[in-house]
């Protein structure tokens, strides 16, 4: 048996074989790791591979192991301890699929959007229309979620420009917590700043996506123009900050799935991160 | 029966009713709200009651929802996401109590150690003796875990009389997976400084402990004095790494388990989150 198609097994498992897939995932994570270079664009997927119900119930043991081992992987992804990163780890493709696709995910998110409101609530407004809340758009007010079910949940190296199709479709559904933020803020008196990594040619279609998907006045749609290329995602968001301040808002609130949404320089009184296990941009 | 013994059970219930614990915990939240100014110091602990085995399969689904949560807490923690906090939220004391005293504590720990360096081994030292690493001291370098195992991890509010004390016993052990970065980013020539929010009054035991548990060699212990008094841990260390920078010192690293210890002014390169789902300091 080649060893290859046998690898395309832990990028695309079936559900019903998500916890048998941890553990096969365990046992031949040598041979993953021998494969650096594989391709998974070069052959078809999903392939399903069946076991019989027995052999999951020998394993368990070490299920909880991976389980552990992934979710301390995630702790460390989302509190910014990991060194830059690429991919998830291929063992634990289950469990970040089983995680952004079942209520774990759902539950981070509406637990962050609470606290963000409960925050919004208790800020003393100037109310000279300075007052500012920022948000990043991709995995904080639209999902990239459908992308990603094609992609492994982040297992593959990101690719700008398929990722381009899909922002042109124009189609990523609402994070409805994010929206009732959103709302929140707006009704309380905030200005409200979206500033995105997307690209300026992105703005009619990032426009259509948001309205689609019942966010409305903004104050401010900022993208990245020709002359942030190259730039890091912390330098191009610092730097719009800056600009913000110096025409004398106040930067209260800002709500981003990446790190580099929220560091950097003119920072907000008080950030927060949403959930986000796929990818990571520094 | 009266509601107040009843309540000191979620405090600190056996160990062999654990997972029983959490979902009595979920049903019986409301009474707990409504006795917010309980004082726990005043009953007897711990009270420990047992229920059948049967009651415990019955309840397994809503104790599958009672993990979610706290892992979801849990994070929001981690994050930073938490509006200010005192104690940890009831429903989830055994849900902590397993973390911190179970592998899943330990795997987070090694993880940001193991992170902390292969980034500390990464940096280019100018080798001058101004490459500086800043580490906190409690549930950074050393464990006040015995102490919070009598104060319910987290679930009683912070007695400053009780925890002095404690760090006056000189006894609190070592994080073993913090010692080997210490030893390694001495190893690699970098200064290190210990910023911790004790009192100087405590200087000779914290030396002491710090000793005893295999520390040595720090260029400088600062500790919070009179002058401090009154200020936010954030200000506070934000102050000490400013005179820092002053002095010319490039801070490379920051190992902490609060974000009050790792963000503010004069923030390191980068900056460790250590694990610690017990307490808050602002």
């Amino acid at each position: 048996m080649s060893l290859i198609p046998t690898k395309v097994f832990f990028f695309y498992f079936h559900p019903t074989m998500y916890h048998l897939g941890f553990l096969l995932l365990l046992g031949i994570s040598s041979i993953v790791s021998a494969h650096e270079n594989f391709d998974p664009h070069l052959f078809p997927r999903p392939l399903i591979v069946q076991y019989p119900d027995s052999l999951k119930l020998e394993l368990k043991e070490s299920d909880e192991e991976l389980l552990l081992q992934c979710t301390s992987w995630r702790f460390a992804a989302e509190t910014n301890n990991l060194n830059p990163w690429k991919t998830i780890p291929s063992e634990c493709a289950g469990y970040v699929k089983d995680y952004v696709t079942g209520r774990g995910y759902l539950v981070d998110l509406e637990r962050v959007s609470k606290e963000a409101i409960a925050y919004a609530r208790s800020v003393q407004l100037v109310g000279d229309g300075k007052d500012a809340w920022i948000f990043d758009i991709d995995e904080t007010l639209l999902s990239n979620l459908p992308y990603y079910a094609d992609h492994g949940y982040g297992l593959e190296v990101f690719d700008g420009r398929e990722f381009d199709k899909w922002v042109e479709k124009a189609m990523a559904p609402v994070i409805e917590s994010s929206l009732k933020l959103y709302e929140e803020v707006l009704e309380l008196g905030f200005k409200v700043f979206l500033l995105t990594g997307r690209s300026e040619r992105h703005r009619s279609v990032t426009i259509e996506n948001l309205r689609d998907a019942g966010f409305q006045n903004w104050d401010k749609l900022i993208l990245r123009n020709l002359g942030d290329n190259g730039k890091s995602a912390t330098l191009y968001k610092s730097e719009r900050r800056s600009e913000m301040v110096n025409e004398g808002y106040r930067i209260l609130g800002n709500s981003g799935d990446q790190w580099s949404d929220l560091l950097g320089s003119s920072t907000s009184n008080r950030s927060f991160k949403l959930p986000n296990p796929m990818y990571y941009i520094p």
